[in-house]
């Protein structure tokens, strides 16, 4: 403990944002902690903003005089005016709320508005004139995953099967299996390796390629819907890490001839990963990363999309850990022989220029930071357009790389966290960004760096609030080396001579971090609510957690919840350095992975904290997906030490204190069985544990109801902790 | 509440039964307040006792020098003398615990051990020689509900078909039903009617009537079984007032031709109820009561059961609210043309002689009391052998009651619940019997009053233990007239002048009573242990519940939860009335219909109870089964304020306090819909409640793990009411 405080008093960063002071300030509603930040309390900000094709027109949606009305704001650059056009007149009349529209092109734009797929086009003048809409095609009830097309043509899924619709044929069953549990033009993979759709259309709208996923041979699990009285039972397929795990193909169809052709992925080893589709420019081919079910050897094909024929595997990729894909190939505008690959190899997120017979260009960026998103490109000075934690792994920044020699240069100004949304020819972007004071900034920069121009700098929507100070942390990890990063919000009206109760919120696994620069600078209202109601709130991100490349992640690879509860514990050290930190009341709470580690947590340390809440907890990785876990701890057969010290099922014997366990009843990520086996398990060692259940909710609680469950938190750490 | 005191004064009839004043007493540990008095604090008694036919002989099996040794002592009351034999060396190898075994006659026994039918013959010495078994039938690994006749035949069900097996035949299939919804062999009607088995041999064992019902027309219901991984579902039917229900039929099998008749119960009205069931001595004749689904109108039909016409309806039965049959005819012994009907047509359950031409021959029983069990007949002396609550509805006492002149004189001797095993000959009664201050008596008594010899009179098993002082209360129901009774368990080293928490116990629905003169006199240790952690524990049977008649119970017809209610509230005034009760900690604990009741009060008595924990509740009567609810409260058509008034899912607004639910994962009489459903409520209405679910238990967590579920009440009241 010695050792740490000195650690502490000299890496700690310390940020004093809020001063809070004023005893007339407000104290938040649990509403307002939970959803405030996008209702009531949400900065202002710019609302379905798109550029539109060919211009540098930013439109955007706003409400008018209370209404919620149609309408279109215009910026341009080069006058810096601002345009409206008011289309009260040309409401669709079946639309009641202002829907995100999509471009089709410079003149057209669409918007799907239940099963309808409204097509709206204007005149040529651009300010002036208002869209005349038309309900372009309406499709069947039971139609799902509409995706339109730049051609206007629309495919969709009815239950399992896709179907294809353009204007002068109607709909056209593109595949007709029978076995519902063949799924066509869905995503596949529970959603791992980047994947969200499983409808591609080519790039001129001529083909449709679409996932084809075959889980006849997957295991059963039920899931109860309960909003029908008597209750039904929805028999989901789900893969459990080890077990038979589904076949996926990509396949093409041609509207044309009415034939589809599969792509000829191997007739072996049928549970590997499709992932990354990307057609070809010239929609000659379709490229493929096949990773093996290992997931540690990425092959990137090529395959004719007319024949379905392999034509060559462009390179591959192997790693001792895992190799773990997330992004399709992006084609240089113009050019249909050069892409950007993303890859870890070299130990972080960075890109890769290709070229279509499979040889590297050049790596386009490089260092101990991630990129972590591909905004655009600017084709005429050869930039590509990124978002990267390039000046810290809290910051999120705008660069343009110049693809030609990997030049690097930031765009955006202010420290925080910024997001781009690129205009189709890459030299402008919407900066919208917010940081340490910064509610949020929406600003319009010239890719190159001419020009900007702020377009809303919001109020501080908080600023009538009492709020907690709040410190930047940084500790080191485990390993002695490693520094991490954290926050400490100090309760309202600290007074540094008493001692209080902390509360711990964490997650700690992988693809998520929570610790950022941005507003507020608690990361989240509900610290800051309890923060007023006389806590101390803490989290920190480990090992294992996101955004710090491949080995910061890797370190708990075969052995999730070790390092990353090592680390944790780093940071209770830090918290019982603090003189004013009360360590017998000290209570910890995660959802999810961190649902895990707080049970992990209270079982491998007990006593640590009096109390603690999980949330849709894994308690046994055995019985969480395959994708995933297999990624991080290979199958239970390979590593059988590893699931076993990982499975908490077996260890609640060691519970010490009061752990609260929360689940939803159709959670379908983490199934309900992982509580309930807990509590048998409990019940069995005559161990007392509390649960709650959100009928009707899968893995998370939204929306209204989610102030219900942060009360029902904040209820069990006043009732435990005070 | 003024008035209320003097009522309580002048009253409550009070008795004191355990002063509790030694300090170094022990207090009982959850374990031993939940199962200690069926295990280690269980009275001494009689185990597995069985008059031997034709002999007044009485059985039983005891353990001997810590082993469980096969061991028979036989009574002979003329010698009053105690002979062992001593079986070890016959006693079956496969079997490791002294079985329950029944008599086929004065020397044969069998027992059921697995799929083991164990047949045992002894020599003509009765009193000298040992049991030699053998194995008389092994049966499938499947066979379930295995019946075995005086014959030595055997039925059983394999899945839901039935099965008969003979020693010259072997086994055979009765019925081939292929839709495994159409159950053949097994209980009817969930268990109402009295109804608990489905397979009835004829008297001397030549035909086999069984039940056969078609519930593939009632909705299905999922149960999940967790204790596979992954989770599976086993649908199940579960009829809820009001749908449609199951459609059963009384079948008989005659072995010898291998052919089936169905009675000809009607091809109308096939929800009916079928129930009574009684063979004719001669095999020649079944007897059914047929119950209309409304259940307000009973026929006692005679059907021939080798052609399955009806032969004649001896006479009906009709009620305005609803008749509730739940015995067979007796016939009388050596009388194929009399028997003993039970009804409550007078008010009271009482026994009624027929003839079979359907001829009331007398009334046996008579008053304001009601008739509990037929033990047995005297056939010499032409009596009958019952138990009945005609002292006080507190107390259960052995009757003989004259079948030609319904003179009725009591057997037994002592205050309390008296039991009665009845000798083939009714001559003889084994009446084991518990009251205040008697922990268990062991007497066999001849019937005629001319002797009895005590075997047992068990020591106080909780002699050392810390107890509290036990109240038995009296107080007039919200009718104004009737009595009800209740027991008041004060806190052990009761200070008067001190106010403590209460906790109230009820159940309060039909067919249960809790307030009995019996050992413990609390009537449960739990109440016990809460006394001794500070509690005031109180429990009170108001209207609707067992035992005071038909109008006492039917005071709640149509109207579930309303005079219960209004009862329960009387007792909370009584309670308010006690200078020693602090009303600002009040706790109240139900289960099922004490669940549906505690949650009840709740809602419609806000901030009476600071904090309840409703089991297995029902909190919607829609969603409980047709025979049950339909009975009590017609159906949903038909009676649609009445089930809007009892829905507590749309009453969770009013919801004052804190409230836990628990219920078993799997519980198939009040589906985990009732619970699940409140739950969805109170987070759509942002009310907080608790929760806790065992998981694999169906309605009710018996064995090991009560002590867990009784252990989270306490811990609840603990953290809620002190």
């Amino acid at each position: 403990m010695i050792q740490y405080k000195k650690m502490a008093v000299s890496a700690a960063f310390v940020a004093f944002i809020c001063s809070g002071v004023i005893a007339q300030k407000k104290q938040f509603t649990i509403m307002e902690a939970t959803n405030g930040m996008s209702t009531t309390l949400a900065p202002q900000s710019i609302k379905n903003a798109s550029w539109q094709p060919g211009t540098d027109n930013l439109w955007q949606t706003e409400k008018k005089d209370g209404q919620d009305l149609w309408k279109m704001q215009s910026f341009n650059k080069k006058s810096e005016n601002v345009s409206y056009i008011l289309s009260e007149g040309n409401y669709p009349e079946q639309v009641t709320a202002i829907p995100v529209i999509k471009w089709l092109n410079d003149h057209e734009v669409y918007f799907v508005n239940g099963k309808n797929v409204l097509v709206g086009s204007k005149d040529n003048d651009v300010i002036l004139s208002a869209f005349k809409w038309q309900i372009f095609a309406s499709l069947p009830e039971k139609a799902d995953h509409i995706t339109v097309d730049k051609s206007k043509e629309i495919a969709y899924t009815i239950d399992n099967n896709l179907w294809f619709w353009s204007k002068g044929k109607g709909a056209i069953a593109v595949t007709a299996e029978s076995d519902k549990n063949v799924v066509c033009g869905q995503s596949v993979h529970r959603d791992e390796f980047g994947i969200d759709h499983g409808i591609f259309f080519s790039p001129k709208g001529n083909y449709l390629a679409y996932y084809r996923m075959d889980q006849t041979m997957v295991k059963d699990y039920p899931i109860i819907k309960w909003d029908a009285t008597p209750a039904s039972v929805d028999i989901i397929k789900y893969p459990m890490a080890g077990g038979t795990s589904h076949e996926v193909t990509l396949c093409v169809y041609d509207p044309a001839s009415g034939k589809t052709v599969t792509l000829q992925t191997g007739t072996k080893n049928k549970d590997h990963y499709l992932t990354c589709v990307t057609w070809s420019p010239d929609e000659q081919y379709i490229y493929l990363a096949i990773l093996n079910r290992g997931q540690d050897h990425l092959w990137l094909n090529k395959y004719d999309a007319h024949t379905g024929e392999k034509v060559a595997t462009l390179f591959e990729e192997t790693d001792p850990k895992y190799v773990h894909p997330t992004h399709s190939l992006s084609f240089v505008p113009g050019r249909s022989d050069e892409f950007i690959w993303w890859s870890e190899r070299d130990g972080y997120e960075h890109l890769y220029l290709y070229n279509t017979g499979g040889k590297l260009i050049r790596q386009l960026t490089k260092g101990n930071w991630v990129v972590n998103e591909l905004a655009g490109f600017d084709k005429e000075d050869n930039k590509v357009i990124i978002t990267a934690a390039k000046e810290s792994p809290l910051e999120k920044h705008i660069y343009s790389v110049n693809l030609r020699n990997g030049d690097t240069k930031r765009i955006d100004k202010g420290a925080g966290m910024h997001t781009a949304l690129c205009s189709e020819d890459g030299k402008y972007v919407l900066d919208v960004y917010s940081g340490a004071g910064i509610p949020k900034n929406t600003v319009v920069r010239a890719t190159d760096g001419s020009y900007s121009h702020e377009l809303i700098k919001a109020a501080n929507t908080l600023a009538d609030y009492d709020r907690p100070e709040i410190k930047d942390i940084t500790i080191t990890a485990a390993d002695g080396v490693t520094p991490l990063y954290g926050k400490l919000i100090l309760p309202t009206h600290f007074d540094k001579t008493k001692k209080y109760p902390v509360i711990v919120y964490l997650y700690n696994g992988p693809n998520v971090q929570l610790i950022h620069h941005s507003f507020p600078e608690s990361g989240n209202l509900w610290y800051e609510y309890m923060a007023q109601h006389g806590y101390i709130v803490f989290s920190i991100d480990g090992r294992g957690s996101w955004n710090r490349g491949k080995d910061f992640e890797q370190a708990t690879f075969r052995h999730l919840g070790d390092a990353e509860m090592a680390d944790q514990m780093k940071g209770v050290d830090y918290l019982k350095s603090l003189p004013y930190v009360d360590a017998n009341r000290m209570g910890i709470h995660g959802w999810s992975f961190g649902g895990f580690m707080t049970t992990n947590i209270m079982l491998k340390h007990p006593g640590v904290f009096k109390c603690a809440v999980a949330g849709g907890p894994v308690m046994d990785w055995k019985m969480y997906e395959v994708m995933y876990t297999e990624r991080y701890m290979d199958t239970p057969d390979e590593n059988p030490e590893g699931y076993e010290n990982a499975n908490l099922l077996d260890k609640v014997k060691a519970l010490k204190g009061k752990l609260m366990l929360i689940h939803g009843t159709n959670d379908n990520t983490v199934v309900w069985q992982h509580s309930i086996d807990f509590l048998k398990k409990s019940v069995d060692e005559n161990i007392q544990v509390d649960y709650f259940v959100y009928p009707g909710y899968e893995h998370n609680v939204r929306g209204k109801d989610r102030a219900h469950l942060m009360q029902k938190i904040s209820n069990y750490f006043d009732d435990n902790l005070k």
